[in-house]
């Protein structure tokens, strides 16, 4: 590490559990000078501060801009439109702009539309999280052995990346490049699919009640425990991701559907063959992928 | 407790997770005198023996349940019709036999074409587990604050009943009835459909990476894991469970496919009032469920 930190001024646009958490672990590793904060929620910001996650705090984009060299932003994917417009004629001409948004069309898609000096911008994604959220919830150690993915453009300036890439390795990520296209299918498979499957799961049992003496819910275990676990996420959070990965989530929709149509066909004709062939290549593809990626059942 | 235990002999035909673990907690509870255990794999009888869940060993039902007064039938519900099969003729007039199956149509069914006493059987379903099996993994608190749900028809004698509830009861399960029907409608909704729903994912997500460059695998994370955990189930268990209760099941299904359909097209038409809602509905849903049943997120 030289004496100068990577970054001399972070802003962090959204202090929640990711913004805050890349705070975290870039003061950790001495990566970085001064850190402010910027979000609608004063008590989150306030937190922060007292966290030491940030240093200043700013409700104002545009006005909090003007200084830094890296903008990292970190609002839900649904609200990028509104802060960008904000910052439009505020950022330095050397300053990076990347996000840790969930879809990374939308985030291009967005900056173009701002009027931003789109060769700044470097589109990012840590695949980090958990079920809390907010200042209070950030801690350094999140994004650990965990892919970040960026997707950079034609467009994109060399030195942006190499910076965005830096930092993010600094945090203990594993720092990887694709297409925005082919982050965008892969996460609507992997996540954004699960998601769908499992809101629209808990509605199916919410409808199989209905008008009934007894109430399917109270029969429910464990396996519907895991099973619908990311049903209790943000409502909001996923209604942005679902509109802004659109026509990626739409064809994983109807892969699924038609998974769905082959076991629901191998039933009514009473096929246990085709049953077993479907049930035992999921489950080896599960067991394979939970040996190769470690962690319990 | 008398001097007498409530059961004389009991029969377990599949000293598996569940057979064994009710054979430990009626040991216990001291409601049981001598109990037998029946299966096909021999090292399983003989490591239940070493457990001490079971007294004796028996590869033939036929010939187990001669002198039992308590006969509980705990294997796969596609082995039922084998299985009764051969112990027409062989059972005392005064014996009760019940099972532990996760279809109850099914059971009643098979029950009605071994030529067996139907009026002796009933028809049993406690909503335990582990995702271990096996004599290894019982154990005598497996039932403790469960649901076990009797499903007995107009057929069945009242002492019957009576015992095998009693039984039930000193395993600390919450004992309740309702007819096969509802069973069947209840449990098609809760668990049957979530695996299904489960395995047809990891199988979208196989065919999403067919011929791609990148396995979508690799970028699956923590919701992904929780949401498949129950794709990790036996095949050919959940192969018979569908076979069994396959109308239930088509019906259960088709209300899913709505529930998807719905989505899809809610995003398809870009209408984000309606996903906020229906995901809200499912978020409240579940959460709610939490709240009353207790357990971590």
């Amino acid at each position: 590490m030289s004496d100068r930190p990577l970054i001399r001024h972070l802003v962090i646009i959204g202090t929640g559990l990711i913004g805050g958490s890349l705070a975290l672990a870039l003061r950790r590793a001495g990566a970085v000078g001064r850190v402010t904060g910027v979000g609608r929620s004063l008590p989150n910001l306030e937190l922060a501060r007292a966290r030491h996650i940030i240093d200043d705090l700013s409700r104002d984009a545009g006005e909090a801009v003007g200084d830094a060299d890296m903008i990292v932003l970190a609002v839900p994917v649904g609200a990028y439109g509104q802060v960008l417009e904000g910052m439009a004629g505020s950022m330095r001409a050397d300053a990076v702009l990347t996000d840790v948004g969930s879809t990374k069309q939308s985030a291009i898609d967005a900056v173009a539309r701002s009027g931003l000096n789109a060769s700044r911008f470097v589109p990012g994604h840590p695949i980090a999280g958990t079920e809390s959220s907010g200042a209070a919830a950030a801690f350094a150690e999140l994004f650990e052995r965990r892919h970040c993915i960026l997707t950079p453009t034609p467009e994109t300036d060399t030195d942006a990346l190499a910076r965005v890439e830096a930092m993010w390795r600094l945090t203990g990520a594993h720092v990887l490049r694709m297409t925005a296209a082919e982050h965008d299918r892969i996460m609507a498979a992997v996540s954004h699919l699960p998601h769908l499957a499992a809101f629209a799961l808990v509605n199916a049992v919410r409808e199989a009640g209905r008008g009934q003496a007894t109430d399917p819910f109270d029969y429910a275990a464990g396996g519907f425990r895991d099973f619908t676990r990311i049903a209790s996420s943000s409502p909001e959070m996923w209604r942005d991701i679902a509109l802004m990965n659109r026509e990626p989530l739409l064809r994983e929709l109807d892969r699924y559907r038609q998974c769905l149509d082959a076991l629901g066909e191998a039933i009514e004709r009473e096929d246990g063959e085709a049953l077993l062939r479907a049930f035992a290549a999921a489950k080896q593809a599960r067991d394979a992928w939970l040996k190769e990626h470690g962690g319990e059942a």
